[in-house]
């Protein structure tokens, strides 16, 4: 897509230091690291969220981060890491090309999702379930 | 496997406000949501980190992220949507049971990931992918 850069580089106009790619995928390493490692995956086709994509191309873009995750770990050293893929401005979402990072993860970084969970009733988990077995079946 | 409490859950053992289910995966509301709508999947067979698991299963795993995600996004109204696995104590995985969070996020929440980004070199980006490409290839 004009203007991606996720796009150009996938089309070589812009350099990356890649670390793996095949016909759906391209893995390289992203240049402003929140980690040593910080790694990200993208489609070659361009997709904006992950809800755009069919099964089967998700399958194809996805197939590679078992194995990435365990190179990247060997790879850092790192004592875990998080798989995160962000939809949307309101999720942290920045460029508008559909990314999996992989970030690796060293005690005491001072990373992480920001979690403050609240318990939820029963009522609401229920109601919510519903909606989304609803949509899930149309 | 024994004590697991989402084997429990999967074995019926435990009940869950289940949303999908199919041959290798469930999805359940998270009973301490981070935010509304806040659904877990997981892998039917017992991993723990995503490195475990073999590409097929992680396929059949997650082929239903896109349509969950979607329908997580309808029925919840979110503007945003995160897709994250936690791998290992140090990246907050805390059931040791492999899961992907879908976290609906809404303006203003003070979710996210905590994002510290640093400039790194070339040099530095080239040692490392290379040894991710090794490790790759092994």
């Amino acid at each position: 897509m004009t203007g991606c850069v996720f796009c150009k580089i996938i089309g070589g106009q812009i350099p990356a230091t890649k670390v793996y790619e095949d016909e759906a995928s391209l893995a390289f390493m992203d240049i402003n690291p929140i980690s040593r490692g910080h790694t990200l995956l993208v489609p070659k086709e361009h997709f904006v969220r992950v809800s755009e994509v069919d099964a089967e191309k998700y399958q194809a873009l996805v197939k590679i981060v078992p194995r990435l995750t365990k190179a990247v770990l060997e790879a850092t050293g790192a004592a875990g890491l998080n798989v995160l893929q962000n939809n949307g401005r309101a999720a942290g979402q920045v460029v508008e090309h559909l990314h999996i990072h992989l970030i690796p993860r060293y005690q005491g970084d001072g990373l992480g999702f920001i979690w403050k969970p609240k318990p939820a009733s029963a009522e609401a988990l229920t109601e919510l379930a519903l909606k989304i077995k609803s949509t899930l079946a149309k």
